[in-house]
C-alpha cells in the first residue's frame, strides 16, 4: 500500500490559499480581526478536517506545527493589506488553487487508508469543496456550489485523475501535480470564459 | 453484544432514496449533473457519516462496494426521467423512508458500538435527520426541520421503538423492520393528515 | 501528561445552557416540542461533538449517562416555563457562559490528547462556537458570529487564558475556572457596553 507521505508544503499551500479566501470575505463583510481568523481557520482546515472526521483519524493540523501559524498568517495578510488589492477575482483565483489542491489531497490519503477507489475519489471532491461551502453557509451568502460556472466539475476532474493515476502506479507527487493542475485549468477556464455544463431546465408547468 | 451486522440492503435503501430527494432538489434548482450527483452524495451519506464520525469509526461508505455506485445511480435517475414523475409529493414520500430507515440504522448501529441507551435514540434520530437537514441547509432553503407537521417526531418514535425492542431481546431484524415501519407511517400520516403537534405559541407583547 | 479528568459538572453545565438557548431559540420561532428538544440537543452538545471528532474519539455524549437526560430537562424547562421569563438578554447571557465553559473544556481536553499548544487553543475556539453557529445557521437566522459585539475573542481569551495556565504547570481546575471567568467577563462587558472591535472598514468604491 501507498503510505501517507504528502508533501507538506501542498497541505500548507491548500490551506493558505483557503484561509486566504475565508478572511477575505469576512473582511468584505466587515467583522473584526478575530471573526476574521475564525473564519480563515474554518475555510482552511475544513474541508480536511471533515475528511479526517470520515476516516476517523484525528484532524491533520492538530499535531502539525505549521497549519495554524499559517493560517493567522494569512487573516493578518487579509488584515492589513489594502482591499483594491483583493477586488476583482482574485479571491476566486484562490479558492480555485485550493480546490484542486485539497481535491487531489484528499484522494491520496483516502488511497492511503485502503479506502475504495470510486470512495476515495468523492472523499477528494468532498475534501476541496467542503471548505468553501462552510464559508459560504455561516456567512449567509450563496453557497459556490451553486454558482453557474462548472465548480464542483474541477474538483470531480482533479479527484478522478489523481485516483487513476495513482491507481496505475504512477508516482504519488507527479499524479497529484499534474491533476491538481487539470483541476485548476479547467475550473480558471470556467471562470474565464463561463463555461457553464448545461443545467436541468427540462420545462415544468407551473 | 450484539454483533453490527446490519442488513445491507437496508443501508443501502436508505442511502439510495436520501440521495434520490438531494438530485431531486438541485435538479429543481436548476444546478448541472455533478452539482446534483454531490448533492445525491451529501444527503445520502450525510446521516450515516455524521453517526459513524460521533461513534469515531470510518465512514460506513468508504470500505462499501456499493454505496458510492447507488448514489450515482440515483442521481442519473432523477437527471433523465421526466420531471413530472416527481412532480407532487414524492420527494417527501421518499424523504420519509430515507427518515424511519436510517433512525433505526443508528440506533442498531450505535447499541452494537455500547453507546448508552438513551444516547443510541438520541443518535438514532440525528442518523434520521442530518441527511435532509445538510441538503437544505447548502441549497439555501428552509430547512425540513421547520415544516409544521411533524418530522423529527416520526425519527424519535422509530428510533425509541428500534432501541427498545433490540433492549428487549427482539431479533435486531424484526426490531429495525417494524420500528422503521411505525416511523413511516407516522410521518406518512403526518403529511396527508396534516397532523402537527402544537407548537409553542403563547402569547408574547410584541 | 495531564489526565483527561475534567470535571464533570462544567460539562454538564456548558452542555445546558446550550441546550437552553437551543430550546429557547426554537420556541421563540413557534416549533413543536419535539424539534425544541432536538435544538437543545445540536446546540447543547454540538460543540463538544465536533471538538471529539477533530480528535478522533467518540462524541463524550455517547457513553455519559447524564447529558442527554440534562438536555431534555432543558428542553422541558424552556417550554413549559412562561415566555416572559426568557424575554430580554437571558438568552444571551446563558449563550456567554456556554461560550466560556466550552472554550476552556475544549482546549483541557485538547491538550490532554497532546495536540500542539496553538491548535488546542484554536480547538477550545472552535468547542465555544461550534453549538451556536449550529443552532443559528440550521435554524436560518444571521450567526452569532456576524453581530457587532465581540464574540469569538471572549472565547479566545478563554482558550489562551487556559491553554498557557495549564502549560505553566497550574493546576487544570483553577486554570479553566479562572479562564472560563475572564471569558464570560468579556463577553458579558461587551454585551453591557456594546464593546466592538474595529470591523474592517477601508473605503471601497461601490
Amino acid at each position: 500500500m501507498i503510505a501517507p507521505v504528502l508533501p507538506p508544503f501542498l497541505d500548507l499551500g491548500g490551506t493558505a490559499v483557503f484561509a486566504l479566501s475565508g478572511a477575505l470575505l469576512a473582511a468584505r463583510l466587515n467583522q473584526t480581526f478575530v471573526t476574521c481568523a475564525f473564519f480563515a481557520l474554518l475555510t482552511g482546515v475544513g474541508g480536511g478536517s471533515v475528511r479526517d472526521a470520515m476516516l476517523g483519524v484525528p484532524a491533520f493540523w492538530l499535531r502539525d506545527f505549521w497549519v495554524v501559524p499559517v493560517v493567522m498568517i494569512c487573516a493578518l495578510i487579509a488584515w492589513f493589506t489594502p482591499r483594491k488589492w483583493w477586488e476583482g477575482s482574485w479571491l476566486e483565483w484562490a479558492d480555485a488553487l485550493g480546490l484542486a489542491v485539497f481535491s487531489t489531497l484528499g484522494v491520496a490519503k483516502a488511497l492511503a487508508f485502503d479506502v475504495a477507489p470510486l470512495a476515495a475519489i468523492i472523499l477528494g471532491v468532498v475534501t476541496g469543496c467542503v471548505g468553501g461551502i462552510v464559508r459560504d453557509v455561516i456567512a449567509g451568502v450563496p453557497s459556490i456550489l451553486m454558482r453557474p460556472e462548472l465548480y464542483v466539475t474541477a474538483a470531480a476532474l482533479a479527484s478522478s485523475l489523481c485516483g487513476i493515476m495513482i491507481l496505475l502506479g504512477v508516482q504519488q507527487e507527479w499524479a497529484m501535480g499534474i491533476a491538481a493542475l487539470a483541476g485548476f485549468i479547467l475550473r480558471g477556464a470556467a471562470m474565464f470564459w463561463r463555461i457553464e455544463l448545461p443545467a436541468y431546465s427540462r420545462e415544468v408547468k407551473d
